[in-house]
């Protein structure tokens, strides 16, 4: 059982979902939150808001790792220095506490939801819903993705424990776990 | 009196300068320092010991203000991620301890170190070393650039005190001084 807290990190909006995940990849929805300011504030009083409310989930749901969406160049790079400086107080924070942080690309997310890193926001909302056994897609979208981040580390094969479980994965996992153990394995000799 | 935290922010090297500023505009450095991290280091690790090492000096200077370069699109996109990511964790931990930041652009900090927008590193550095009554400019060009944003903070005429002291400005500092007086006294009508 592995405890993933997912950061969709912004200014405007920030999307912190927590999941738990078990070695079958079974996986339930622990919360979710979507923290907002507003453009008018102050920015130093936005990434305070948002700061102290992702410290709190994360000593509330004390996950094993956070998942935080790595951040790209964008064709709006105003919201890219947002994204950015709430990414670099989740890192800091969890770093204070001790807990590893992995990055993904929003493409790898979607491929590992839904199988195509192009899928669009709505399908990657039902996946989100399906997987977590949800009656509807969590909304905003912000909400959605940040489960979504938190899934793609859950489902990662090296999560999978080392009976071979990982062996009820789709094909593409499999060989990721089957390159992996190979890589291993290379490395004892 | 004022103690101003002046940060040049980056992941590679991060400027933190301490200057105090008196009513007459006279500066005097307290501290600076370049924190550096290795860019084979992981991410968490970078942004966890630049915070720490600026929370130190936050606790150990008290600064009454804390005034920061404000992150801008440039060539170098990926410099940028870094640099707005130490940013927020600036910001973040200035909020935490109820510290005003300012934000000051390249070009306003050369302007008022120098006089004008377009100058040189080496003319920065100069300046700063004349300011401060240092031997030398202060190297690496990171620490000369924290003080100067940390100077540039203690020159805005708001910060002068309201005797009538910012009159021993630059014409174009006793222009703004004017301009703001001005408008205060319009807002009182």
């Amino acid at each position: 059982m592995t405890t993933i807290l997912g950061v969709d990190p912004g200014l405007t909006r920030c999307g912190l979902g927590v999941v738990i995940v078990d070695s079958r990849r079974n996986c339930k929805m622990l919360h979710v939150e979507v923290v907002a300011t507003k453009p008018d504030e102050q920015l130093a009083s936005r990434i305070s808001s948002i700061g102290s409310r992702i410290a709190t989930v994360m000593d509330q749901f004390k996950p094993d790792v956070i998942a935080l969406e790595r951040v790209f160049a964008q064709a709006n790079l105003r919201t890219v220095m947002g994204t950015a400086q709430v990414s670099g107080v989740v890192l800091f924070l969890a770093a204070q506490r001790g807990i590893r942080v992995a990055l993904h690309t929003p493409t790898e997310v979607k491929a590992a939801v839904t199988g195509s890193g192009r899928a669009a926001k709505p399908q990657v909302g039902a996946m989100v819903a399906r997987i977590l056994g949800l009656k509807e897609a969590p909304k905003p979208a912000d909400a959605a993705d940040a489960l979504a981040i938190a899934i793609t580390q859950g489902w990662k094969p090296s999560n999978t424990d080392a009976s071979g479980l990982a062996s009820s994965g789709t094909s593409a996992q499999q060989a990721w776990a089957d390159a992996e153990r190979a890589s291993k394995a290379k490395s004892r000799r």
